[in-house]
């Protein structure tokens, strides 16, 4: 059986996923990233996944695909990552060699937005943007059909600057779209507030979740009007509508795909809000014909997106 | 002689030139829109432009580009334009029926910074964006080698939301780029400041200039240390690196062109600044590789732009 392997390269873990041709994942291999033991103990739990789904040896393997954090050049090297050890790292080379097979490799988050925008409702729709909304924001590109991604870090949309002198952002910037509308920034806010001594039942669920909050605790909270939980995420809806207004406005693109944890909890809640937001700045008339899709593959959003991006660069071939 | 014929349809003048292929302009005839007696007025003037440089009668016309303000789609139908009386008007049947020619139209600033782009150092640069610093803000988005429009109104990067609470825009949204750093933009914050009874060199210059400011008078009480052109200046330079420094992080491009009116003139005194601001807020690493180029076509590049489009339409056909 002809088959693709769609990786999922990330801080914490590496989900791989075989695919027949029709796109239906035929098994899954799951292993942790190791990423404090070094690159060397990172290459191996790699060698680890794909081995484990190549056990049955009557699989043809015809590509891999794969999404790692980090800006990506030449579809194969990693020049930087900020949670594995790869630096100017041809993971490409490395693959292509032991495996024989090609190998093309995109920033996480470009790859997952790619996989949301193939299964996405809208499939016509050619030039669009796939904004992430998840513990970072992020998101894709994709103009007439293809994925951009510029000189490899193209599409970073937690780091349009929505605020002048606004918050200081871990990228070193101020003002990023991400210190506001992203988990760690909607996170931070709730810490604030919590540390003053401001009710929530956000401390409750908490209890459970641990420091970090999770996407789904924070629906609850809003869904039973939590006042910090609506201040946040009314923030979060705000500066998103704001930046959406500005990628309309730049890219007039057919589709605009929403995804990511946050957008996969609140989506339904935050959709009408953005686009209202969005309206309010985007140029006369730019809107009408423009759609928006909340995105809908979850986890699987990354493997996926791998997974088509080396069928697609075959087919181009 | 093969020839194509480059249009540049403003407000208030139609200019053409007659191109070989080469891209040397061989004649130009100008004259004036007359949008404020109506379309057919209009059309007869465009009309009279080709006519004119069609007199030599050895010419094999091979097709025309042209540009014109407001929304364009489909490469033919102006679907809106603030200063021209077209309302989803097809053009280019129009022309196409008249003149036996292939046509195709463009966003008059898209066109525009196409056309820098074309005349610019660095060709081989495959991502190119155009920021037009002009009477307005605009530009022009260039993937792998092609004008990227999106669904028609694409690179509108005066319409940025760079501070979200900041000052109204002739758009009407808020807080865009071209609010702070255009030539109206600017024009309106001197005003104020005269009003005040604020002291500057600019009151003198608007004597000969009138109300509308030229960017050489900008230029020349900028160079003689004019406290308030100054101002107005770094004020510009601030909101248009930190403009600078979100596209980049969108789209990571190999080479970013600054044009207009205000950078033909101020260019040299600003690049640095806007650049030293745009690293403030790029991504760890993203502006390594980006070059930078100020415009040098100054009123040709809608011309040129327009010759180039066309030539590059037949081209891949």
């Amino acid at each position: 059986m002809k088959a693709y392997i769609g990786l999922d390269i990330g801080g914490t873990k590496i989900l791989g996923s075989l695919y027949n041709e029709s796109g239906e994942s035929i098994k899954r291999v799951k292993k942790k990233t190791k990423a404090d033991q070094g690159l060397e103990t990172v290459i191996s739990q790699i060698s680890k996944v794909i081995d484990g789904l190549m056990e049955n040896k009557e699989i043809e393997l015809l590509g891999i695909g794969a999404g790692s954090p980090g800006l990506v050049k030449d579809e194969g090297i990693v020049t930087f990552s900020p949670n594995i050890p790869f630096r100017d790292f041809n993971l490409k080379a490395l693959i292509e060699d032991k495996y024989h097979v090609p190998f093309v490799l995109g920033n996480d988050v470009n790859v997952a937005m790619y996989g949301e925008w193939k299964a996405a409702d809208m499939k016509n729709a050619k030039n669009v943007l796939g904004l992430f909304v998840g513990t970072g924001v992020g998101g894709a590109i994709i103009i007439d059909g293809k994925l951009y991604v510029g000189r490899g870090g193209a599409a970073e949309f937690g780091h349009m600057v929505v605020s002048p002198e606004g918050a200081y952002c871990g990228c070193g910037s101020q003002g990023c779209l991400e210190a506001y509308a992203s988990k760690s920034g909607i996170q931070n806010a709730i810490h604030g507030q919590l540390r003053k001594g401001r009710a929530s039942v956000l401390e409750e669920y908490m209890k459970t979740d641990g420091s970090v909050i999770k996407s789904s605790s924070l629906k609850k909270a809003f869904d039973v009007n939590d006042t910090l939980a609506r201040e946040v995420i009314e923030r979060a809806i705000y500066y998103l509508g704001l930046a959406t207004g500005t990628l309309i406005n730049q890219f007039h693109p057919d589709l605009i795909i929403m995804g990511g944890g946050i957008m996969e909890s609140l989506g339904e809640d935050m959709l009408a809000g953005i686009v209202a937001e969005a309206e309010r700045h985007a140029m006369p008339g730019i809107m009408e014909g423009v759609a928006f899709e909340l995105s809908h593959l979850s986890d699987d959003a990354g493997i996926y997106g791998a997974f088509e991006l080396i069928k697609d660069h075959l087919q181009s071939k």
